[in-house]
């Protein structure tokens, strides 16, 4: 029998408890499924851990073989200097799907301009049809498993789309540009930029004054990424002046977002309050089981955190 | 050399003689595009044609091997007892993409509630992630060229796409259903309809208080099709009863849609002013062109109208 501990936020226990169960029981593992306190902490075989939850001591769980997290982002977390075992994030098929949705929902909105139309009541008729897809350039940064899911989808609805990481990489149908130069030409061309980076010290700030001002004018920024990625006040500047368009915000460095942040109030920002990409308790305690499979049988963890990068 | 002649709008003939002079010479075809007037009716071999164009009469133009429709919409021309000769609706590439683009943004839109953050200024956050597509039961009525492709997107986006049409049709991924009886049953899976029918004397008033009672409560409508596929009244009853949640139109019965049209002011209405699906002239001169090749060389049409049926 292994020993896996709940460490997962307490109000989504009732949720996460019995898939995890189920996740378990049809992998065919035999798990016992215990809350911090049911056990000594020398006791526990795996971590099943959320920042959201009740652990930020790792030092007592000597016999931990790893720390599996239920969340996609380990900013949290990966800089615990308690956290001596291996770290696994969550790619959750149910994750990666919702945040398709979102970008090719949020994109194809801003594509066809949607908001002129939505919430308007007095009569206007003005059949000026948008460009197509293969004439609007949309730029992805950050080509992880999200990033590419997304680059994928909007690629196959016809948008020219580039993606842009650290190191490089090829996505078929895209421009796949990395390194700090490939960011300057990636800004250049995004009409509509989207931000699925993880956050890390290198990419906190990515966008400030600098860098939005090389985008074209009136470009449209979605970020359903982390709030880290943005310099709040560079964008409502740039917004202000102008020079971006519009901003649809999915993540902020506070969440949820404080009631006087300017954000709210600004009329081209729409606030979106982090529901891109949600981890979903059934394909996610899939990902869970695995792992816990795998250390079991000795092979390499699913999704093993490189704590030198950060992500 | 071929005769052909412009019989499009007056207004937009600026734009489309020299898309479809750039497509004749691009196919190595030797044709004297003329205007009304330029020539005795009797010389023209081909007539270009939009039901906004200034002939109604095709009886003069004896010599005419066919009319080439620049409009994806006949219901104005094929009841006209003056038209003998073949004729051929616009299947365009540009169009059907606009659609698919427009159909995939409004069903997204639709899907994950966009609604709820658009224009929202006030602070409120309520963290509720929509159900994944494949939860989402999305019904596209009509299965023609744009009704296929527009059904194609929506399975590759991941919903669960039921497609129907008058005769039994087939698309990978979707449950097809055809007739009086396959209608029934489409309608009551359909969260969200996408109407993408012709207007045929069987098209209209589809959609009526009968049919519009069948839905399931809630339900979402989206028309890119055609206006006389709605019962008005029936549907802004049904908005009000709350049996449709929320619809998006594009097309009418009058357009532009006049300002005292209660669509403009009901809360729950987005009027699009026939914008999703235009026929680009680059691509769809490319088309006519492709027609006379055809009709010169003694092969069939492209796209050719069956009289009887209406489309």
């Amino acid at each position: 029998m292994v020993v896996a501990l709940y460490a997962g936020a307490v109000a989504t226990a009732d949720v996460w408890m019995p898939a995890l169960a189920r996740a378990f029981a049809e992998a065919g593992l035999a798990v016992d499924l215990v809350r911090p306190g049911d056990v000594p902490p020398e006791a526990v075989e795996y971590i099943v851990y959320a920042p959201s939850g009740p652990v930020t001591d790792f030092a007592p769980y000597t016999q931990a073989k790893a720390v599996l997290g239920l969340w996609a982002g380990v900013e949290r977390v990966v800089g615990n200097p308690t956290l001596t075992q291996p770290l696994c994030r969550m790619v959750d098929e149910g994750l990666e799907r919702g945040m398709v949705e979102w970008v090719a929902g949020q994109v194809l909105r801003a594509h066809l301009g949607l908001d002129r139309f939505i919430g308007r009541h007095t009569p206007h008729w003005e059949q000026v049809a948008p460009p197509l897809a293969p004439e609007r350039s949309v730029v992805v940064l950050g080509l992880g498993a999200l990033g590419a899911a997304a680059v994928w989808m909007l690629v196959t609805l016809g948008f020219r789309v580039t993606g842009w990481s650290r190191s490089p990489k090829a996505i078929e149908g895209a421009t796949c540009l990395s390194g700090a130069e490939g960011l300057e030409a990636a800004l250049a061309r995004a009409e509509i930029l989207v931000t699925i980076l993880p956050n890390t010290p290198e990419t906190t700030g990515l966008l400030n004054a600098r860098t939005l001002a090389l985008l074209p004018r009136g470009a449209v920024i979605l970020n359903p990424g982390r709030g880290n990625l943005i310099d709040d006040e560079a964008l409502l500047a740039a917004l202000d002046a102008g020079q971006v368009a519009q901003a649809t915000l999915d993540v902020f460095r506070t969440e949820p977002l404080p009631a006087e942040h300017p954000y709210w109030r600004h009329p081209r920002v729409t606030v979106s309050p982090h529901v891109a990409a949600e981890t979903r308790p059934a394909s996610a305690a899939k990902v869970i089981a695995e792992n816990i499979r795998r250390g079991e049988a000795g092979e390499p963890f699913l999704n093993r955190v490189d704590r030198a990068r950060g992500y």
